[in-house]
C-alpha cells in the first residue's frame, strides 16, 4: 500500500517538471492570436491533476453571454498611449531579449515583474493623441543566481539599462511557477507523506498553500527564499480551506525546492469535517431563490467609451490598465469643468500600492502569517476573470490582462477588470421646499455613478476592489472582502468546552473543530493627485474647540477650522482623531477659485481601522506604511510601493515609512497621498463556510475644485425615457 | 409710497387672520375622501402669496407616472396591526374628544403631537393575525394656557388619560401653524417693514423663516414659547436661502406673536446677487445630458409586498410607518433561519430619535442655531411627498402618512416613504480559485437590497433617510444630506480681501458675498434591539494589543478579543476609538448557537463624528445626547426622545445623558441601543447653490446570530432570467 503510494506521487512529482518543460517549451513567440497563448491553468498542478470542479464553471466562461462586450483583443493589440501596458508583441520582445542579455545567459532566471516602463510624467502629460507614442521601454524585475535586477529594456533597440541590481533584504514578488513548484515539493518527502498518511488523508485529496513566511530577524531567513506550505483535504468539498491538517508547516526553500524543515504539532487535533462547507451552488441542497429578476437597464446603451485603455464616461476622462503587482491602475484621472469646458487633472495615477495582513496568532502554525499580498503574490497576478452577471451587472464592458510566465511568455487573463455604469436607485441632490414654506419646489436628481472593478483572490480570501466615479466630482475607492476565511483546526466543538478567558482560542469557534483566527487587512493606496498641475500642497484644516470670551456671545465655543499648509513630511504623517478632526486637502496653491479659494480636492476617510501591533514586532515593521492612514511625500519615481520594491522576506528597510523619515519638502510641490483603509475582522458564524462581502471606502471629494456645484444642468429622469421591458423569454 | 406698502402689509396680515379662520372652519369631521382632508399648503401663507414656483412641478405631483404603485387609501384606512398608525378616522375622534376635553373647553389649545399610544411590548409580541386588535388608542401631546399635555385617549371608549401635565423646562414640537403664524408676525412691526425697505428689498419678495431660539439661561426665556425670524429676498430666484438678508434677527413670542425685540446689524452688508442661485431643471441655460437613460427594472415585479403596514421581502418582514415626529418608524424587524424557517427577532422599534444641528459661529445673528429637528419642528412634519423616478427608482411602492393640524385635523401627507429593491451591481458574496490552486471554480451572488426612503427638507436642508434590509441579515442605516446650505452674507466678494486669521469667517466664502457656515449634524437613532426575545445583554469585545512573552513566539504582539458584558448603563457610555477599538454587540445571553456562541447582532459604525463642543455650553447641555457615539438603556416606555420629550428650548434636563446618568443595570434584560451618526460640515464651493449628496451610515450586522452564512443557497444571476428591453417610445 504505502509503496503504491510512493509511485503515485513520484508520478505526480515527475509529471509536474514534464508539465513545466513542456510549458516552456510550447510558448509562441509572436502568438497571432488568444489560442496560442499560455493559460495560466496549465500553470498549475491543480488544475491538471484536481478538475474535478472544473466542469460545471468552464462552460460559463467559454460561452460567455452575449452581453459581454469584449472591445479590443488582447492578443493583437498595439499600443496607442503613452501609459499602454505592454502588448503580447512587447513582452515577447522583452522575453527574448532577456534570453540574450548577457548575465542570464550563463544561469538560470526568472523574470518576477514585467510592466511597462512609464515615461516621465512631463512626457505622459504634454502628449496628445495624434503625437507619436515616446519610445516604448518595459521595466522588468528579474533575479538571478540569488541576485535581483531591476531593469529597463528599450523596446524598438532593444538596449537593457540596469536601474539597479544586487542583494537586497527582500526579494521580488513570487512568480505563479514559484507559487506551484513550492506547493508540490513536500510531496517528494518521506516525513510529509507518513505524517499525511497517519493523519488519514488520502495524497489525492490533498490541498496545500504557499504561505509567504515572512521575517522574524533570524539568521536562516538570509540569502534564501523561503516559504511555508500548509496542506488541506479536499474530501468531500470544494472548500478544502474548511478542513485545515492543523499544526503541519513546511518550509521549503523556494529556489532549490528543498524541504528545510517540517513541523508536525496538530496531530491529535481532528480535521473539521467537510459537511456544509461547499459553497458552490451546484451542491446547496437548499436553494433559495425569493427575489425575483432584477437588472440594471440601459435601452440606449452604456453612456461610456473605451478606446484601447481610455475610458471617457460623463464629464470624466482617464486611462485604465491591469497590473500583475498593483491589480488596477488609473491614470490621468481628468474632469470637465462645466464652466470652461476643459478637461482638469485631478488624479495623475491610482493604484493599491501594498496589502498588509496580519493574523492575530503567535503560535507556531499561525505567527508567520503576515501577509503583503501586493507585493508577495501579486494583487493583479491573482485577479481571476470575472463572473458576468454576478461580479458585475449586465452591460458590464470587459478588459483582459496580458500577463507574463516566469520565462517572460505572456498570457491572457481575461475579463480581468470590469466597467459599468451603476444606479442603486440614489439621490445625486435635492431639495423639496419644506411645508414652512408651502413653495411647491421638488427637485432631485438620480445618482449614476461609473465603476471600474477588479477582485482578487489571494487564496482563500477575495478582495473586491471598486473605483467609482461620480459626476459630481468624487472618486470613491471601495475594498470589500469576500472569500473564504483562513481558519484553523481545534479540538472544541462546543464553547462550553472552553474554560475562559484561559483556553484562549485567538478566534471565534465557527463551527465543530473550526476557529476563524483574527486578523487585520490594511490596503494602501498610492495617490499621485496633480490638481490642475503637478505643484500642489497638502493642507489640514483643522477643527478646534474654541471658547468664547466673557461676553462675548451667548455661546460658549463652537468650533474653528484652522488650516495648517504641510511644509515636511512629517507634517503630513496622519492620524486620525475622532476627537481631534480634520479635513486633509490636496490643493494647488497656485490656482484660486473666482473668489479666491485654493483648487483642491480632499480625503474622506469612512470606517477605517488602525494597526496596532508593537512598532519593533518584524511584521510591523516591515508593514510600517500601515503606521499612519495618511502620508505625503514629494513625487519620486522609484517610490510606488508603500513596502518596497523586494517586500518579500524583506526587513522593513524601504517602506513608506522609511522614505517619510527623511522629511523632505512638499509644499508647492509634486506630491504623492497614500491612504490606509483597514478592517479588523473578527470572524463571526455567518462568515462561514463563505463570507458575505463587507464593504469599506474612501472618497476623493472636490472641495473648491469647481466654482460651484459641477452637475446643476443635469436633467431629472422622465419617464418617456426609461425602458420597456418585459420578462426574458425562459419565464414567459 | 410708504402708505402704500402699509396697506399692502396690512392686507398681508388681514389675509392670514382671514385665511387662518377659514381653515379652521372648512376642516370636516368625518371626511371620506383624500379630496376633503385639509392640504398643507392652505396652512402656510408662502403658497397662498408666493405661488410663483408652483406652477410646474405641480403637473408632476398631480399626475404621478403610471409607475407609482399606491396600494392603500390612507382616507379609508383601517387599522389592521396594533403598531398601524392612527387613521384618518381615529384622529378625526381624537380631535373631537379633545375639544370637549374640560380643560380645554375654557381655553384655546393646540394639539402638538398625535400618535398611536402603542401597546405593550409583549401584547405587541403575542400579537397574531387574525387576533383581534388590542385597544387602539392615541397619544397626544397638547398645550394649552403655557401648560404641556400629555395625554392618552381611549378611541374606543373616548376616555382620557392624562400621563403628565405641568410645566417643563421645554415646550412640544411646533405646529405647522405655529411656524407660519410666526413668519407672518414680523409683517406687522414698522421697525420691521421700515428695515425691510431701507435695505431695499420689496415686501412683496420678501420670505422668512422661523428658526429655533434655543436657550442660552437667559430669564427672558423662561415661561414663554420663543422663536426668532430671518428673512431672505425670493427676488430673481426661488433659492432665496441663498440671498439673506444679514443680520436681521426678529424675536417673537409664538404664543401672543407679539415682536419682542429686533436685532438689526448687518445694514452695511449687502445681499447676495440673485445669479446662478437657481437651481430649478427649468432655470439652468446650461442644461447637460450626459448619461443615457439607466434604470433598475424588474421584468416579473418587485419581491416585496407591503400589506397595511406590514412589509415582507425576502427573508425580512417589519412593520413601517410613518411618524410626524420621527419620520420613519421600523417596528418588529423579523429574519427567517434558513436552517428552522422560524422568524425571529432583531430589532423590536428603530427610528430617528432626534437631531442635532449647532452652527459654529457665535455672532448674534448665528449664535442661536443650534436646531434639534425631530423635536422642534417635527422631522416627519417637514418629510414631503417624494418624487417618483428621480427621488425612488422606477418600482417603489410610496406609503402615505396621515399628520394633523393644530386643532387635531387630519391631512395626508402623500408620498411620504418609498420602498424599493435597489441592486448596484454590487455582490453579496463570492469566490474564484486563484490560479496558485488552478481549480476553475468562480461563484458570485449579487447582491440586492430592499431599501425603505424617507427625506425630510427641514427649509433649506434635505435629509435623506434610508433603511437597507439586506438578505445577509445586516440593516444598513444611512443618513444622506442634500439640499441648501445656511448662508451668511457678507461684504467679500473674494478671499484676497480677507486677513487671516484675524478676519475669521465662521466658513467657507463660496460665492461673491455669500459665506457658507459651519456646522455639525448629530442623527440619534432610537434602536430597541430584541436578539430572539427582549431579555438582550451589551458585550464590548476589545481589541487589545497584547506583547508575547520572550520566546514564545518569533511575533512580539497581537491583537487579542477580550469580552466584556456591560453590566449597567455607565459601562455602555461609548466613545469610538481608532486606536483602542472595539466591536459592540446585543446579544441574547439566553440563547446560543449549536456551537455555544450567544446569538446576537453588532453596530458598526462608519465614517462619523463627535461634537466638540463644551459640556458647560448650553447647546452641549441640550444636546448631550451626542456626548457619546453609542449608549445603552434598559427600556422605558418614556424614553424614546433623546433630547426629551419636550426639547424646545429645553434645559436639556430630559436627554438621554441624564437618563443614561442612573447607571441602571441592563445586563440580561429588554435593553435599547442608541447610535448617533455625525458630519461636521465645512461647505465648500461644490455645495452651492445646492450641495451634491453627502451620506454617512452605519450598519447593524448579525454576529453569530445564524450558524452559518444565511444565504448560501440564493441562486447566481442567468442571462435567460434578465428582462428583455428596449428604448422607450420617445427615444425611437
Amino acid at each position: 500500500m504505502e509503496g503504491r503510494r510512493f509511485l503515485r506521487n513520484l508520478f505526480l512529482i515527475f509529471t509536474v517538471v514534464l508539465l513545466a518543460v513542456f510549458t516552456l517549451q510550447r510558448l509562441p513567440s509572436t502568438p497571432s492570436n488568444g489560442a496560442d497563448l499560455l493559460d495560466c491553468a496549465t500553470n498549475s498542478p491543480w488544475c491538471t491533476f484536481k478538475n474535478r470542479f472544473q466542469a460545471k464553471t468552464n462552460g460559463l466562461l467559454k460561452n460567455p453571454p452575449k452581453s459581454t462586450r469584449r472591445r479590443h483583443d488582447a492578443a493583437s493589440d498595439v499600443p496607442r498611449h503613452p501609459l499602454d501596458p505592454l502588448t503580447v508583441q512587447e513582452l515577447n520582445k522583452v522575453r527574448d531579449v532577456m534570453k540574450s542579455y548577457p548575465p542570464f545567459t550563463a544561469t538560470p532566471y526568472a523574470l518576477h515583474y514585467i510592466t511597462l516602463d512609464e515615461p516621465e510624467k512631463r512626457v505622459v502629460s504634454g502628449w496628445k493623441t495624434g503625437d507619436p507614442l515616446p519610445t516604448r521601454k518595459a521595466s522588468v524585475v528579474a533575479r538571478a543566481a540569488g541576485v535581483s535586477h531591476e531593469l529597463s529594456v528599450d523596446l524598438e533597440t532593444g538596449e537593457v539599462s540596469v536601474l539597479n541590481t544586487g542583494r537586497h533584504s527582500g526579494s521580488p514578488m513570487l512568480t505563479l511557477e514559484d507559487l506551484t513548484t513550492a506547493t508540490a515539493a513536500p510531496l517528494a518527502n518521506a516525513k510529509f507523506n507518513r505524517t499525511i498518511r497517519e493523519r488519514g488523508v488520502d495524497i489525492a485529496d490533498l490541498a496545500c498553500l504557499p504561505v509567504s513566511s515572512g521575517w522574524y530577524e533570524r539568521e536562516m531567513e538570509d540569502k534564501r527564499r523561503l516559504i511555508k506550505i500548509q496542506c488541506y483535504t479536499m474530501k468531500g468539498t470544494a472548500n478544502f480551506y474548511m478542513r485545515p491538517i492543523e499544526g503541519l508547516t513546511v518550509l521549503i526553500d523556494l529556489d532549490t525546492k528543498e524541504v528545510i524543515e517540517i513541523s508536525d504539532q496538530g496531530k491529535t487535533i481532528p480535521i473539521p469535517n467537510a459537511a456544509n462547507t461547499d459553497y458552490r451552488y451546484s451542491a446547496q441542497n437548499e436553494k433559495v431563490k425569493f427575489i425575483n429578476p432584477i437588472s440594471i437597464e440601459q435601452p440606449m446603451g452604456p453612456s461610456f467609451t473605451v478606446e484601447g485603455h481610455l475610458v471617457k464616461w460623463a464629464n470624466w476622462e482617464f486611462h485604465l490598465k491591469p497590473d500583475s503587482r498593483a491589480g488596477v491602475i488609473i491614470s490621468r484621472a481628468m474632469v470637465r469643468d462645466p464652466g470652461t469646458g476643459e478637461m482638469r487633472s485631478v488624479m495623475y495615477k491610482g493604484f493599491t500600492s501594498e496589502l498588509f495582513v496580519p493574523y492575530m496568532d503567535p503560535t507556531d502554525a499561525w505567527y508567520f502569517k503576515t501577509y503583503m499580498d501586493a507585493g508577495e503574490y501579486g494583487f493583479g497576478l491573482q485577479a481571476m476573470p470575472l463572473d458576468p452577471l454576478n461580479d458585475c451587472p449586465r452591460n458590464a464592458y470587459y478588459m483582459d490582462a496580458v500577463f507574463s510566465a516566469a520565462d517572460g511568455t505572456p498570457y491572457v487573463r481575461s475579463n480581468m477588470i470590469c466597467v459599468f455604469e451603476s444606479y442603486a436607485g440614489d439621490i445625486g441632490w435635492r431639495h423639496s421646499e419644506c411645508p414652512i414654506t408651502g413653495m411647491d419646489i421638488r427637485e432631485a436628481r438620480p445618482k449614476v455613478t461609473l465603476v471600474v472593478r477588479m477582485a482578487a483572490s489571494v487564496a482563500n480570501y477575495d478582495y473586491i476592489v471598486d473605483w467609482e466615479f461620480q459626476t459630481d466630482g468624487l472618486i470613491r475607492i471601495k475594498v470589500g472582502l469576500s472569500g473564504i476565511l483562513m481558519v484553523k483546526a481545534t479540538p472544541y466543538v462546543n464553547m462550553n468546552q472552553v474554560n475562559q478567558p484561559e483556553d484562549y482560542l485567538y478566534g471565534t469557534l465557527l463551527s465543530e473543530n473550526v476557529i476563524g483566527v483574527i486578523h487585520d487587512h490594511y490596503v494602501t493606496f498610492h495617490l499621485d493627485m496633480d490638481m490642475d498641475g503637478a505643484n500642489n500642497s497638502f493642507v489640514k484644516v483643522n477643527l478646534q474647540n474654541h471658547r468664547t470670551s466673557p461676553g462675548e456671545s451667548p455661546r460658549r465655543s463652537y468650533l474653528k477650522a484652522v488650516r495648517s499648509v504641510a511644509k515636511t513630511e512629517k507634517d503630513a504623517q496622519i492620524k486620525l482623531k475622532l476627537y481631534d478632526p480634520s479635513e486633509f486637502h490636496v490643493i494647488n496653491p497656485n490656482k484660486m477659485t473666482r473668489v479666491g479659494n485654493p483648487v483642491g480636492y480632499k480625503i474622506v476617510p469612512a470606517g477605517t481601522a488602525a494597526s496596532l501591533l508593537d512598532h519593533d514586532d518584524p511584521p510591523q515593521m516591515r508593514g510600517a506604511f500601515t503606521d499612519n492612514q495618511i502620508w505625503v511625500t514629494p513625487y519620486n519615481r522609484s517610490e510606488q510601493w508603500a513596502g518596497g520594491l523586494y517586500v518579500y522576506q524583506s526587513h522593513g528597510d524601504d517602506t513608506l515609512a522609511v522614505w517619510s523619515e527623511r522629511d523632505r519638502e512638499i509644499e508647492n510641490k509634486d506630491i504623492v497621498l497614500w491612504y490606509t483603509l483597514g478592517f479588523h475582522h473578527i470572524p463571526c458564524q455567518e462568515d462561514f463556510p463563505i463570507m458575505p462581502t463587507v464593504t469599506s471606502s474612501f472618497d476623493l471629494k472636490p472641495v473648491n475644485f469647481f466654482e460651484s456645484n459641477p452637475i446643476l444642468g443635469i436633467p431629472p429622469n422622465q419617464e418617456k425615457d426609461l425602458p420597456v421591458c418585459k420578462a426574458a423569454a425562459s419565464s414567459a
